[in-house]
């Protein structure tokens, strides 16, 4: 199946019909989630992975009770770091070192450049953050359909709520976005043969030449 | 080759050799971007798509002169919304009711949700639109390597100079994020043999059973 064709299999269940996913597909995903690209490689978020019915049941009322949190497989919650410290930064560069058999002196360039990032304004850094952690979101949507395993990104929920009830604050960490994967439950979910609806391509690409065409 | 694979293989390429992508790779990619999942289906971005080596001459210095903006086959800048508006809004619900073949009266809760983004300040509306263009840019970067074809997502460059010279501010559109696409020089790119760098499962994923364990 070509990634056109999982891209077009794909939609955002919205009810999931309680089926367990294997070790090996979820695994996948994780895996999947932790090759993603990311700004300076730094991947500046943790991905929680909940699979325990109780919690997700505690979870839910902060969701709007959106069936998906608790009829879908697992739940990933993709939280971003509240902000960058020269302590991450630290660990990042020492691990950078070991796995490359470099010196530390000769990231220098890379230290600079993550360094940089200590002086932004703590909420432009989070900002930045939840943008490296969406890049992974959308690797793990892809990631999902080549396992033929359905996937619901979901942003409607309480990000405080759930902060609490995950104990993330003491994480510094802030939920961003949420992802149901598991299987689609076609009976029930009114939503399984709606057509996708996306932008035109007219519409979302702009073919630009020369700069004298922004005039025309 | 599998996800993981295509994953393993992919990394941010320094320098590209200026070979051309075929129209039908390039066409690959760009579907997926279109294809790709955001928040309420709106996707609130354009991508702009740039070939014409003088127009990337031009942008070259406001991305500190990196050598895969005039390297690379073609450059993609990604352009979040300014803003939502209600006629974006329309234009949606119109192209939805249509595809759907169902009446613009049945779309009232999707419409009232996208209403409540109307309310929102604009830099809090702005944040969640890159965030939907950062979705799409990691779908670009996974479809990319499934047509092993390189892809460097890049932050580093001035986005008001490069909404000046692309004439997105008249567009109300703001550029994020980079991705140049083409092939690899492996000869002059310093970067092209090094390991790549990813925390460790064991930090980035918290596996958590029952809210307990969050005292633990």
């Amino acid at each position: 199946m070509s990634i056109i064709d999982q891209l077009n299999w794909r939609y955002a269940a919205k009810r999931y019909n309680g089926q367990k996913i294997s070790a090996q597909k979820l695994n996948t995903i994780l895996e999947a989630i932790r090759l993603s690209a990311s700004s300076l490689g730094l991947q500046p978020y943790s991905v929680i992975v909940i699979e325990d019915p109780e919690l997700r049941k505690q979870l839910a009322p902060a969701a709007s009770n959106q069936p998906q949190i608790t009829e879908a497989s697992h739940l990933l919650v993709f939280a971003a770091w509240e902000n960058i410290t020269l302590e991450k930064i630290d660990e990042y560069l020492k691990q950078t070192a070991e796995i490359r058999n470099v010196s530390l002196e000769s990231l220098s360039t890379l230290k600079s450049y993550l360094h940089q990032m200590l002086n932004a304004p703590v909420e432009q850094t989070f900002h930045w953050n939840a943008r490296q952690a969406y890049i992974a979101l959308g690797t793990a949507l892809v990631a999902a359909a080549a396992e033929q395993v359905d996937a619901t990104p979901m942003e409607g929920f309480d990000g405080l709520q759930f902060d609490s009830l995950l104990g993330l604050n003491e994480k510094s960490l802030k939920s961003v976005a949420l992802l149901a994967i598991g299987y689609r439950d076609e009976k029930n979910d009114w939503s399984v043969n709606l057509p996708k609806v996306r932008r035109d391509k007219e519409k979302l690409f702009i073919h630009l030449k020369h700069i004298e065409e922004k005039a025309a």
